[in-house]
C-alpha cells in the first residue's frame, strides 16, 4: 500500500509538471476561457456538489466532529453562490504573467529586464472548507501554475465533486485536466510525498491550524509559503491623538475576534496611561472583553483587569480577551513587539514624526502601521484582488500574498549580437 | 563534545540575532563608517593576514591538497589588494535598506507601500577562498544583516585573521562585533547546527561544489539561496543572422571555460545546420575544443566530432568540451533545454520576432536571452554592483543575486486614524 501511494503521488506530480509546461505559456485569453468554462460547469453541477457535501456532513456528524469544523465544512446554496462570485473576481484580475519591467540598456549594449513567470507547480494542503478547492485552483490557473490539492479527509466527496467540474471546464478550454488535481486518498503518506517531491512541486501552501503548518514546515523539502500566528500589537505612544487612538484600539480588537490581524496586546505609554486607559476600558467593557494587564495597568484600572502572566504576551487569543501592558517608552514597546510578537502586523498611534519613522524602521513585522487599525492587513484591503494567504515568512512573500506570491521573475536579455569582452 | 558544539553555535546564533536588531536600523552613514574602518583595519593587518594564509598553505601542502584548491586558498599581495578594492566597491553601493516604493492611497484612506528591510541573519558556508570572508561580510553589513561565516577547514587561520580585522572595524564604528562572526571550529556538527537553527538564522547561502550544496539543501531547515549547475544552451534558429550567431556561439563557449554561464550544449536548427556547422566548427578547431555531437551533426562534420551520449546533454563540462545537437525546430529546442538544462541561462539566435517572443515565454530559466552571449549572466554585467551568488531557485531570488537578495520587503501603512468598516 505504502508503495502504491508513492507511485500514485509521483504520477500526480509528473502530470502536474507536464501540465505546468503548457499552462506557463498559455495566453490570458485561454486561461480566462478555462475559468469561465469552470464557472459554467460548476453552475451546472450545483446539485451534485451540494449532494456530495451532504454526504460529507453526514459522515462528519457520525464521527462527532466539533461544530466549528462542521460549520466550515458545510456548503449551503448561499456559500455556493459566494464561491462562484469569488471565481468571477479572479477572472477579472489582471494576469501577472509575462509582465516585463525595468527594461534598460546596460553599458555592454544588452537590454536587461525582468519578466514575471509562474512558479510551476503548487502543492496546497488545507482543512475542511471545500471552497478553498475552487479558490486555490482558480488563483493557480490565473497565474499559470498547475496545482495539486490535498484537502481534509472530512471534505473528500465535496472536493472531488468540485474537481470534476473544474476538470470539465479545463477540457472545454483545451487545457490539460491535470492542471488541477485533487488527491483522491486520505492516506497521510500522500502529504508526506507531496511535500518532498521537489522534482515535481515548486512551492507548498498550507492552510489550517498551527499544528498542521508546523508539521508541514518541518518535514517539507520544498519551500513553504506559511502563516503561523497573528499576535498583533497596537502601541499608544505618549503623543498619540486620543481621537485616533480610541477608535483604533477598539476596532483592532473588537471588529472581529477570530482573525489573524486582530490586536492581541495593547501597549500604552506610561505618560498617557492615566488618561487613556480608563476611557478605552469603558469601551471594552461595553463589548464585554476580558482584560489581562500588567501590575501597572491593574493599579489604574483595578480588579476589572486580571493579572497577565508571561504567557499572555505570547498568546494569540482569537477571542474576546486582550492583554494590556504599560511601557516606559518607544524602546520598551519595540523590544516587546519584536520579542513576543509574531511579526505579523503592529501599529503605533502617535503624532510624533520622528518616533513614527523609528517605529517603522525598527519593528520587524510583515505590516507596520502608523495611526491605522491592524485589521487593514489583508489582501482585499491591500488591493491584491484575492489572497492566497498571509505569510509571516521573510523569504519570497511577506504579509498578504496575492497572485504575485505564486509567481517569480526571470531575467530577460535582448541583444543584436553582443558578446562579452 | 557534541553538546558543546551545539552550545557554542547557539551562543553564536543568539549573538547574531541580537546584533541584527541593531544593524537592521543602523543608518547608511554608520554602516559605511564601519566598512571604512574595516578597510583601514585590513590595511594595517596585511602582514598578519598573509602570514596566517602562509600557515594554511603549508598545512594544505602537507595534506597533499590538489593544486586547484591550493590556488583558490592562496592570498598573494595582489589578491589582497583585490579584496580591498572589492570592499571599496561595496562602500560605494547604494544602501537598499529603507527604500519605500509603491506608496499609494487605498479606497479606505490608508496609504500603503512597501519598505525594503534586511533578512536578519545570514549563514554562509563556503570552501577555500578566504576572500569570500570579506566579500560576504561586507555585503551583509551593507544590507543590514548580521552574518555567521563557516569557511573551509583548510582556510581556518586566514579566515580568523580577516575576522579579527573586521571586528576591529565594527568596534571602531560602534557596532556590535557579533555582526560578523567566523566559526572557530572545523567540526562538521557546526554546519549541522547552523543550517537548522531557524530561530537565529534567516537564510543560508552555500558556495562551493555541487555535493556541498546538495547536502546543505537536504539537511537545512532554513531557506537556502543556492546555485547548482550551469548547463547553458545557445539555440541557433533557422532564421539566425550568422554574423551574430558565429561570434555568440564562440564567445558563449570559449570566453572562459570554468564558469557557470558558459554554453555547454549548442542546438542548431536542421534548416541552417549545413551552412552554420562547418563555419563554427572551424572557429572551435582553432580553440582546440573537443566536440561531441548527435548522429546528424557527425553526418555533417564527420569524425572531428565524437558521438554524444545521453549523459552529454546533462553535462556541465566547465572545460573545452562542447555538446552539439541538431533539432527539428523551436519545439524540440525548447523541450531539450527545459528537460536537460539547469534553468540557468539559455539564448536563442534568431531574427524572427514571433519565435523570439515564444522562446522568451517558454524557456524556464533564470536568464533567457535573445541574440546575446550567455556569458552576460552575471551580477557585474547586470549592474548589481556585487554578487552574492547566482541562484537557480525560483523562490525569493533568481539568477544573479546582489544586495537585494539579502533583503525583503515589509508592508507599511500610514493613516490618520482609519479603522476597518
Amino acid at each position: 500500500m505504502q508503495e502504491s501511494i508513492e507511485q500514485y503521488m509521483h504520477t500526480v506530480g509528473q502530470q502536474a509538471r507536464q501540465a505546468s509546461r503548457v499552462l506557463s505559456s498559455a495566453s490570458t485569453q485561454i486561461k480566462n476561457h478555462a475559468l469561465s468554462a469552470i464557472y459554467t460547469a460548476l453552475e451546472n453541477s450545483e446539485s451534485a456538489i451540494l449532494a456530495a457535501n451532504k454526504n460529507d456532513m453526514a459522515k462528519a456528524h457520525n464521527n462527532n466532529l466539533d461544530s466549528a469544523l462542521l460549520d466550515r465544512l458545510e456548503l449551503t446554496p448561499t456559500r455556493f453562490k459566494g464561491m462562484l462570485h469569488g471565481l468571477k473576481d479572479v477572472i477579472g484580475l489582471t494576469d501577472p504573467i509575462g509582465e516585463i519591467t525595468d527594461l534598460a540598456y546596460r553599458p555592454s549594449g544588452i537590454q536587461l529586464g525582468k519578466m514575471r513567470v509562474p512558479l510551476g507547480v503548487v502543492g496546497m494542503i488545507y482543512e475542511s472548507r471545500p471552497n478553498v478547492t475552487l479558490e486555490a485552483a482558480s488563483l493557480a490557473l490565473k497565474s499559470g501554475n498547475a496545482i495539486i490539492l490535498r484537502g481534509g479527509s472530512e471534505a473528500l466527496e465535496s472536493n472531488q465533486a468540485i474537481a470534476v467540474a473544474i476538470q470539465h471546464g479545463l477540457k472545454t478550454a483545451g487545457l490539460p485536466e491535470s492542471c488541477v488535481q485533487v488527491i483522491n486518498t486520505t492516506d497521510r503518506e500522500a502529504v508526506g510525498q507531496l511535500i518532498t517531491m521537489s522534482e515535481y512541486v515548486d512551492v507548498i501552501v498550507p492552510r489550517g491550524g498551527k499544528g498542521l503548518i508546523e508539521r508541514i514546515t518541518n518535514d517539507a523539502r520544498i519551500p513553504v509559503i506559511k502563516h503561523l500566528d497573528g499576535n498583533c500589537h497596537v502601541y499608544v505612544e505618549a503623543q498619540a491623538d486620543l481621537q485616533k487612538a480610541l477608535p483604533i484600539a477598539l476596532n483592532a480588537k473588537t471588529h472581529r475576534y477570530g482573525v489573524c490581524n486582530a490586536m492581541e496586546t495593547l501597549l500604552v505609554d506610561e505618560k498617557i496611561a492615566d488618561e487613556f486607559l480608563p476611557r478605552i476600558a469603558e469601551l471594552y467593557a461595553e463589548k464585554q472583553l476580558e482584560l489581562r494587564g500588567c501590575a501597572n495597568v491593574r493599579r489604574i484600572l483595578g480588579d476589572q483587569v486580571k493579572p497577565a502572566s508571561e504567557e499572555d504576551w505570547y498568546e494569540e487569543y482569537l477571542g474576546p480577551i486582550l492583554a494590556i501592558k504599560i511601557v516606559s517608552g518607544m524602546d520598551e514597546a519595540i523590544d516587546h513587539i519584536n520579542k513576543y510578537g509574531s511579526h505579523h502586523t503592529d501599529a503605533i498611534i502617535t503624532e510624533n514624526f520622528s518616533l513614527a519613522r523609528q517605529f517603522l524602521a525598527r519593528v520587524d513585522s510583515s505590516s507596520v502601521m502608523i495611526n491605522a487599525s491592524t485589521r487593514f492587513a489583508d489582501g482585499f484591503e491591500y488591493g491584491l484582488g484575492a489572497e492566497i494567504g498571509i505569510s509571516t515568512d521573510k523569504i519570497h512573500a511577506r504579509g498578504p500574498v496575492g497572485l504575485e506570491g505564486l509567481t517569480s521573475q526571470k531575467w530577460v536579455v535582448f541583444g543584436d549580437g553582443q558578446i562579452r569582452q
